[in-house]
């Protein structure tokens, strides 16, 4: 054995594990059976095992079941996972066990060792910390593993995901105020329709928002209710009849979110249902968001030959072989991200759907599919505002003198006139390529006061009674 | 002319149609433009459309804008509509114009027809009522189509699919009580595990259709808010400024459902992003019953050579080559169905990210596909509780005997000798081919007695002080 | 029994069917057990079956297991079975079991009490012909039913898909050469960019879809391997070790199309990969005519405040409010029709996946969104070619205009002067909204001549040596 | 500025970048405006940039476009791009523009600033080597980045991809033969069949592996096909007359691939639909990996409660709470790589279809779910292979003694008493919980004698005349 490597064994035998990692046998196995790809278990999961194992070993104190010194060993150790201390001893990949067991024993087993290290014992001993017989005491990978899910889902979906989106939806928020006195051209089946105002479009970006933010919230009580308490099928054999609630109840204060032990912990461990429906709630806001992204970026397309009722920032030089040129990134960059959401969602449903009895094994590919998704959209909303919503401005003389051209100010004279003459007189000024004034003269429907009276853009963006 | 057609004309100008259909000029276009696949718009699409058109003709006449004649003409065609009587005049297919203008013109035509023929009129004389001056009155295809498709979205999901999923359900909790002494082996990862009930195996597809159910009422809300009274681009021009919730009101006295105006009409004609998260719902749905049905028709394997633990209900031959088989057929068809629910989601949620502007050019495929997806459910659902799941039984003989066999009954005496030593009692049982307690005794872990007072399968199934 | 009725039998017992229906008791069980949704079994499919079924007759006569009475029996009813004039006896749902064993019992059953009748026998009595023993003789519903799918799919890619898909292709290369002297303004990231002209354009769709063509071709062969000879579970238990191989060549005489016998049974019954990939090119042709069908949408925005390059053909009004509307319905139809492309690419692969052991039970959801794929594909883009692409005119006034006021003909400059001053020319022109001429000279990087020999539009759609 | 800084300047002016870099400005303004998720640049698609500016300088060169001097420093700088020795010069991530214009500017700058250096010059002089001028010469984003896309692409299937799965393939194929003796019982819908070999199974399996390569092949001519050339919008500008096709054979000598140039250079800028066709044929193979990693986990299910026909090798404990336990862990593993490369395929159909005009704008996502897929399938494939298909072992015990209770043997007596009878005798049997041949006699169908003749499992594996 080389000096910098030790051994570390468990009940298949030992095996050389590096001397720097606090990582066991367990692990070290996972890493040379499953070399495969490069994605790592998200670190949110991994901090929030270090909240699940705090809290499973305060309540086994609490339940009588741990001796307190060794509680406070394993809390000391998890505190070290929580605050990210001891991310670099968690190399395991996504693509593993099904359950990920390995992932939990690479927690226990880190805690394990680090705990014994504080305790002043042997690295890979086992004592006075035993990997299963106390870290995972009252637990199993089975409970385990979900739990983490949901607590790293849900405290990511409060920290890190809403507040981004509603960082946008404010900058979006701001332009509705700063646009609302501009009048526009509106685009139906991208032809020219009956005019609005562009502060009445921003106004729909963040409504769509605000709703994607609202349905987000509606998923968070399916990611509150955690498996912990289950154990191995959902029984909890081996676990104290109010541990499940005690757990749960730590986790809940720990974090500060409204977390409970879940009503039927056989559907906890053998489905995933509730990031499916979470993980709906990002396709939402990746349509919304898509939406958004590709109506600014037409409206800013130009800046001479296109609708250029926008003006983008610009942020970096757009082209490699055309000087001068300016694209838009940001919309890029976020309907790229929105496309990787649907295909993300597609993967949670079909992993979803393929439970077998007491277990479903497909669940570190939600959690790294969830994951991605929630940073893509939260990371790509901020820069998305930051770098484009900020900085945006309106081209108000081209923006005018589009609204005036537009054909479809016929439609103010439906309602004296009919739809039929109005028809006529839109098909007659775009067939002469004169104006509607003068199409509506000719066929001497209207006189020019009945006219200017009717078609006036300013005042067709609303009702009138 | 041939005898059994019509002529009747548009802003583009006369056409045939024939005789005896109510539709006019645009729906006959739209046939001919649009001969594509064989989908066509969902009946309670059209009965939506009925409904609105009946509650617009009511709210204009309240505000003043629509004689008292002319509303009644309108609102007995539009009972028609509701009532189903009319559904052969609704030729058009989901593949035409994205707004779905033809369908609403298609409404508009026939009611209009059908209100002249009432009010003693000549069809396709558009007098006394108008298609688009009197049936379409306040209104755009741009928000009628999209009210119209909460509107039917809204009461199939009341009415029709979550009574289904009730109804199964209500089965599965049934089967949940039968089931409720029968200790079996659970299974993980496909392999054998610790013991659970076959009650509490059940109980967690209750759980799971539970969470289902909870999961698309939240989903509701998004599609109570109704786009009528946006018209054209939002704006509500050509409106009264009370329409729109006046209108809302009135659809929801009509269908007893909380429907109301929706908050920003920007965005209720340019996304759907309700149907998204809707479908969502749906999918996750589908997530649990592919799971269920999966679970049951495994469990029914065999009937010699599977694991036999459930005996499945015998509806139909099996195969036409082998003579007595019986095959799990509720159980395929359920699994296709929801295999076809994942499909129609990801074509949802594609449709409504592309919307450009102030409308979304979707609409068709996305109510199609929604619609689609609720009715399989439903009626899967439905057959699967009254052919497979009432009248399942257990093999208790089966069940038993190989949960005496099972291996992972060691897990009962972690607590006590540890979880290496409980390894090494499981791995010696495995490779001598030998009973548990021949292997404890073997390893002289245990007494005899010991070993009998923990190793008891009926006491392995819940938590323990 | 009602006197419309009559007694039908299989190995459950005896059923009640319709007197004027050909079908029997499994048909019939099915019809009650599966009442799930609206989606027959594709026609071509029943059809295809009838060419199974002939050239099954023919083969186990030819191998002297089957008298010559009783095979011309079953070859006349095959024959109307493939002429379509018995379609209406197969009234079968989708929504079946999985390897649509009661539809290939639905083909033996109609085929044997059509032949029985045609023998001058009684209905019901499978004498002379029995629908297992005769007309399913030497097969399984699990060979026939995979098979009569490979018969169908590339039957109708050769004459439906191909031919149509040809259609629009030599439409677009029509306007190819049409439009191949207009020189435009590209667009890339949406913003002006450098010129091509409207025909190198055009000839960027033709290339696409001659492509799509090509590889929708390459997945001919895999759909071209039969699986008839596999029986049960691929073995070829209960027939001749010729039949497989005489089959084939059989159905290849039948159909002009070289179909064999699938190498290995055992793959041919228990997946379906050839449709995921066949499917793949399918989903690969939409995403070509999505981008399509989008690009002359946008070319066709307008008319006033658009892009305005093209002039689509008006078929019929645009909008039930705004009077003179005209809009680009075949894209929309023909982008939905991508969309649900898409989705039912998602349905296929995930139950093509869903195979166990000797057989795949997702067999008739997989057909169906194939042939609802095709079919649809090849609609639209029949339709979107006849009323959309035939018609399509250039605005080249508007084009030519647009042309000679892009900033990004400043690339023309960078070869000489350097990319660096050519960006600073750019950028000067568009802040001071002057022409890239009067800029250049401002800067005093080149003289008006130097600048007007470089700067052609004309000159700049192709490599200068 | 900071001592571990320097100065680079783009068209948009000056920043600073962090002195140990050799990225340039544009980098820089891509690392802080798209600090979004995780996922960088494949290293393959850097390196295939390497190939492509070593090609480019040594074609201009050879057209006399470019000083023998400045061609060699540049082809020095890109060969330690190839090497993988400047990888950590390449710090962008996907999410950025949509062309992966920044990706092709990290390149320029790299590559000039190391050419640079080697020339004895000042980093971030530009001089005597321009990133725009010199390194991007003759090239443009949108042409050089789908071209190493294509690169990257092919040279990963043929080099990486096919050979990990050409060594399941044999592995599997080495269990066929192992296996060729083993009687068993086959199974459809998950119930008994007629019986069939393990190595029958298992040539399933070689079969659906040899198709998927065949199908994966059939998809590399697209990719074959290189943009270099079409510069900013496919027509070519600025580039020699011969650039297009030298650069091409350039490369495809570099990397001994059958490279060519693409005949249409609008659609290879504007779609990328090569990648979906071949994406869908990596969907093909996830299918087939599915199907196979199901089986074997499911034949392996036990070891006391399961099917219990396969031995899976026990690499790791397979529980934290149940000792003992052994999990058919690298059958998960592979199906969470099947269900995300499903979720991918998802995400490039989506992309590709995107594309507007000249150009489409969603590359890097397309690129990197495709390279993703790819590297989890011959990951997958090579762990599946070594750790658990290898050391496959069969329960020859088990499978025979399952084999001879299966009802399903009585489908050998059908050709000799009819299908009708001998379902009889499978229900007789299964009611009476009884043998086959008590059944039969009980009817007295048959005499034991001949019973016995007919119902032998090792003579009903295949055909029969």
């Amino acid at each position: 054995m080389m000096k910098d490597k030790r051994l570390e064994s468990d009940s298949m035998g030992t095996i050389e594990v590096p001397a720097h990692g606090y990582w066991g046998a367990q692990t070290q196995r996972s890493i040379e059976h499953f070399a495969i790809g490069k994605d790592h278990m998200p670190k949110e999961l991994i901090h929030a095992f270090g909240i699940l194992k705090k809290a499973a070993a305060m309540t086994n104190y609490e339940l009588g079941l741990m001796k307190k010194e060794m509680m406070e060993w394993i809390v000391k150790a998890a505190d070290e996972v929580i605050s990210g201390r001891l991310d670099d001893h968690f190399p395991l990949k996504i693509w593993q066990t099904g359950s990920g067991t390995q992932t939990n024993m690479n927690v226990n087993e880190v805690i394990s060792n680090r705990a014994i290290e504080i305790a002043g014992g042997v690295l890979g001993s086992k004592n006075p910390i035993h990997p299963n017989d106390h870290v995972n005491q009252s637990q199993s990978s089975n409970d385990t593993f979900p739990t983490a899910m949901h607590i790293a889902a849900a405290m990511s979906v409060m920290n890190t995901l809403l507040p981004a989106i509603k960082e946008l939806r404010d900058g979006l928020a701001e332009k509705q105020k700063q646009f609302a006195h501009i009048v526009k051209t509106g685009r139906t089946h991208l032809q020219d329709a009956v005019p609005l105002t562009l502060g009445q479009e921003f106004s729909g970006y963040v409504a769509q928002l605000d709703a994607a933010m609202e349905n987000i919230k509606k998923t968070l009580p399916g990611l509150y209710e955690l498996a912990i308490g289950g154990t191995a099928v959902g029984t909890g054999l081996n676990t104290h009849p109010q541990f499940a609630e005690m757990a749960a109840a730590k986790i809940a204060e720990l974090t500060q979110l409204p977390f409970i032990s879940a009503p039927n912990k056989f559907a906890a461990l053998a489905a995933h249902d509730a990031f499916v429906f979470a993980s709906g709630a990002l396709k939402t806001l990746a349509c919304a968001l898509m939406k958004i992204a590709n109506d600014i970026r037409w409206l800013g397309s130009g800046p001479r030959c296109g609708l250029g009722e926008l003006i983008l920032p610009a942020n970096e030089p757009g082209s490699s072989i055309m000087p001068g040129k300016v694209n838009p990134t940001q919309s890029e960059a976020m309907t790229m991200v929105c496309v990787q959401v649907m295909g993300n969602d597609a993967a949670i449903g079909f992993a979803d759907s393929q439970g077998n009895f007491e277990l479903n094994v497909f669940k570190p590919v939600i959690i790294h599919n969830f994951m991605n998704s929630l940073h893509l959209l939260a990371d790509s909303a901020r820069m998305f505002n930051k770098y484009c919503v900020k900085d945006l401005a309106a081209d108000e003389r081209a923006i005018n003198e589009s609204v005036h051209h537009s054909l479809m100010l016929v439609t103010a004279l439906a309602p004296r006139i009919g739809y039929d003459k109005a028809a006529q007189i839109a098909h007659k000024a775009w067939h002469d390529g004169t104006s509607l004034l003068d199409a509506t003269l000719a066929l001497g429907y209207l006189t020019e006061n009945e006219f200017r009276e009717l078609v006036r853009p300013e005042l067709m963006i609303g009702p009138k009674s």
